[in-house]
């Protein structure tokens, strides 16, 4: 199932980076939901490369048509199939790499795998996969919104060793870096020049929430919510951890600490992220996530080749610095794919099921911060 | 799919911790496979409570009766199902929180989800379930080992702000705290008994590797190996962050730090964690885990009960200070029910491909620390 | 899934024949379902051999523990897990038939598949399994007609080439054959005598229907309602052929003639047996399926053992001369466990669809044939 | 999971009849399988309408672009995507019955589930979809052939009262009702000339088979081999039931006479159609299937319209006379599917069982009937 997400809100993704297109199809969408092409063009451009000079000079036009599964604007619980043609994919970069298992790359795994290897542009482990996550997400967000008000938002939480050093939602999709700290933008611009300019990448951290989840999502075992979103935001490229609420911060805490009490005003505070149990509580979803610097430098490194010959291998293609930055809108797309899927699988095993106990307020954990 | 495990090695799990019984059934599980019920005893007594005075005092006797899929001493084809009846199941110490929702617990969800809930010990939340996937993983380990040659070894890593201050895999099992620095268990032990003392729990990490994985296990785009990993480790109770490799220190590396530079004599790094695009590297897999401080405590905290109304919750029954303690064999055990799944998954798709790119060896990120 | 049936009603059955027992988990059960021991005791002594003289002799006691998911009397959401120790397992019968390939029996593709068979009573290979089946569809027959007022029944409709002269409901469950005729059932108790002294047996029909299913249940293409019958039904042992609705006649049939009119009062025929595209029409839903005659005969027939040697093979133990007859519960079992999962599974994508058009009423074809 | 057929080898496909495109994915197609756009040709041509003055008109060209998953004229192990646009739509043949619901068809049932409806040429539910089945198994094929040696073939057995009176493979590709027998053809000419002047259709029965099929493929309880046969049928539009080997003629056997001798020479029958306990002997997989008469006539029919009025249905449409006549190649597809699916399932579990009992020839069953 490897290129499938979901298990009734089914996302199949296809295409390699420089093939014809790039595509999916949603299987199990609810019918219904109101949809014409233009409803992707926002979230395609907030992950689109181009966006600014920090992050890959690659054009991605990102036009999406639809082939199926909605009739007259709406869906109509038919797979809905997304394409978007591959319009710049300059393979001719990529041509001298073709031999090569580049470091840090999915290449040599890859071939040991199966033997075989689409080279051009990294093929189907390019992150041009993501833009169809983010596409398939617009109905998933689409949904929750309408039918349980769920809002989902990310952001830039740490790009090496820089911090933000206050927090402001609006000023979030005010800045290419997706930084919630707008005084800091020319800070960070010094410091991706300098980037840049050394040949080298850095990794970062995003955080992303997700307010108005009723209590009752997630199941209590293996397909606990948390245990789905680790799995969603793992599988997205360059991920090297995930955490829920207090995450890795739990370790040093005392359980007096970390547990959140409860009163019938609220909850007095969110270490727990929002589930417990691996079911939502109601309060705020927090999740964040760990990217990797890219390992595509101009400086050079030890490699082997196809023959298990050493070789020096540099990277000239297009790439991104700071591939994190852009991973905010596919963290988003990524949490409404999987609490799509959970709300659809409460529904069928709990459709029937009524408000039985008393519902306490998400309290302070839902702070606007 | 909320009580199963897996694609292809599906382990399903059931029974409440005070309910009369627990047990698994593992489908798609290879014939041909020597087992008998007194291969369980070590790693269920691995992971069983009463092992020391660190960890809780119900004494689980854990033997298994094994009722399906095994004929003269090797596994079938046919599912393998295992049962343990629960002996020392004393309800009575949990019918005064049967109307409480205890902060930091799945009470409160899992009333808001199902509408019902059984109270006793946890019911269906409680870690008793843990013990089967120790079990079930058995069956896995075996096979892994037998047929691949991999090796699954965990250990504690921190207990609340406690570091190894050195790594002897030898010590790993000659101590109940699973720590890799036989010198410093006084130190642990006087810090447990303090803490019991206090009335207040701690959190841990846990940290588990896997040796000997061949190159290409994992597929490539949602059901990459760490991704599975991720849902395996985040599917643990109390479990709220998971790392691959370098994990979160991956945000403030450079590429040219980060990316393990590849020679025909070995891999010079292993920030990768044995995983390249979502695919094993031939690397040892290297995965940390951070469980949360146990919310059942001596010290009271503020409630909710069933009717909405404020109450102290004040815990009594028999638990851990510090759950990620017997966490140790539970994490090698999902690493070894991933892992199994992986390789059948592999078989499936590419068990026809040949070796048709050279191997490079592990090299100095498979050191023995 | 070779063990599990079911999407979102996940039903997992496991044990052998003649090892310790029988058993099966439910998982993604509703909450909420009063559920007692004694539920289950009525259809597995409709399903149990030894009923009369003309099913086999072995005595199958079936009473059924449940040993998880049910609190104070009803489901939890937890997994329902039921076990059947087996009581009466002569193993002794079968012993010298371990290394021979019985003709018409599962024992040469079991050694072909997995290298290793339980020979014991046929193993996980037993219609004991079947036990299960009935277990766990008490289940969905309970929610199916509480929420739904769905009622599932079926009858022998022939045995060799003998047909039924009348249909009265009321008959089937006054005589050991399900036979809808009271009328013929000391002209089936001469045939069945016949029969036995004969050494040989004979195949049967099952009709099996469901009144009261609500026009839009099942999927339109590969998991269409009549698609999951069919394999429901051909997943027994000994069954051959499935046919919904007009089934095979179809074939002879004029379109004029097969397409069942539609009316503001009522559907005028129900030849598409209550499934028009995969999804139901508010109909009758019927099926009708041919099971075998058992192989195992008194009769001698060559056969080949384990080293390729031809071999006679005579069958001593105990077994039904017409297997088709205890099978009408085990068809209405399937039949329910497939309504159970497409319910929730039309529930999850289309839980908030309303009445967008107007019901038809069944009509003519829901007459009570 | 209603758009996606299969576990490992998963065939999801999209599109409507007159929507911009129709398509598939393939995922988990193993690497290294030559592929290239012109072999979809043949099978296509063989299922296209407008092959002979006795099936439907529309002219499908279908011209397949692959979109991903192969490089260099081989299969990579990503998803092959396959696209085929729609370019002979004519809705407007459609506009006229888009608020009437056609007795015999989905429209009423697609209705009441989704309460919306594409009208186009029967949208999702038309048989165009089937198309990308053929296309998918084109892959299947080829890898069973070639690693197998497996081949599966079809031809028309009845249509109407019409049987063939001999049988000859070599006839059925040269002519346009797949008819094995090449003197009756002039007779099925006439035969549908006078059907098609009467405003009427018929039935027909198609008989598929595979040879070459290893023992040990399918799997032993609820995921048989003629289960999920069944299911593959009776998931293709009008298939109203299913046979595997002596199917419904097996009620009316004898145990003496349906059981398959075996000898170390080979089987003495095969009215098994190759499959006991839900496993391949080796033989020849028989499959029959009934596909009733389309409901789109000339011929007036009482229907009701949205608003729940009695209206008088008549189609005007271009449509087959009898759509089994095209059926036979997706017949062949569906079976080329579920033996591909279960043979990377079969692969998985049991990759490493070796030959450990003797292999029984196929025998008379498998005489070239």
């Amino acid at each position: 199932m490897s290129n499938t997400f979901g298990q009734l809100f089914r996302v199949t993704t296809f295409g390699e980076s420089h093939g014809p297109a790039i595509g999916c199809v949603i299987d199990g969408c609810p019918p219904g939901i109101a949809l014409a092409e233009g409803d992707f063009t926002a979230d395609l451009a907030r992950r689109a490369t181009g966006r600014s000079r920090h992050t890959s000079a690659r054009r991605e036009e990102d036009a999406v048509e639809i082939l199926s599964g909605v009739y007259e604007g709406a869906t109509t619980g038919a797979p809905v199939a997304l394409l978007i043609r591959n319009t710049d994919a300059r393979s001719r970069d990529y041509d001298r790499i073709a031999r090569q298992f580049r470091p840090g790359h999915a290449d040599y795994t890859w071939w040991q795998k199966y033997g075989i290897r689409d080279p051009r542009g990294g093929g189907r482990s390019s992150a041009r996969e993501t833009t169809m996550r983010v596409a398939a997400a617009v109905l998933a967000k689409k949904w929750l919104a309408q039918r349980h008000g769920v809002r989902i938002r990310g952001h830039l939480a740490q790009i090496g060793d820089v911090l933000p050093r206050s927090h402001d939602w609006d000023a979030v999709e005010q800045n290419p870096f997706f930084w919630p700290d707008a005084g800091q933008v020319p800070e960070l611009e010094a410091y991706m020049d300098a980037l840049r300019k050394s040949g080298d990448s850095v990794g970062a951290r995003v955080r992303v929430v997700a307010d108005g989840v009723p209590p009752g999502w997630g199941e209590p075992v293996y397909a606990k919510l948390d245990a789905g979103l680790a799995a969603a935001m793992m599988s997205i490229n360059a991920v090297k951890g995930v955490e829920i609420g207090a995450g890795f911060a739990s370790v040093a805490q005392k359980g007096s600490e970390h547990r959140d009490a409860m009163t019938p005003d609220g909850f007095r505070s969110n270490h727990a992220g929002g589930v417990l149990g691996g079911i939502s509580t109601g309060q705020r979803i927090e999740c964040s996530v760990a990217f990797k610097p890219t390992s595509s430098l101009r400086l050079p490194v030890e490699g082997v080749d196809l023959d298990g010959n050493a070789v020096e291998v540099v990277t000239t293609g297009r790439h991104d610095p700071c591939v994190g930055i852009r991973a905010t809108p596919i963290c988003e797309a990524m949490m409404a794919l999987e609490l799509m899927d959970q709300a659809l699988r409460h529904r069928a095993q709990c459709g029937d099921v009524g408000e039985v106990a008393p519902r306490i307020p998400a309290g302070e954990g839902a702070a606007d911060g």
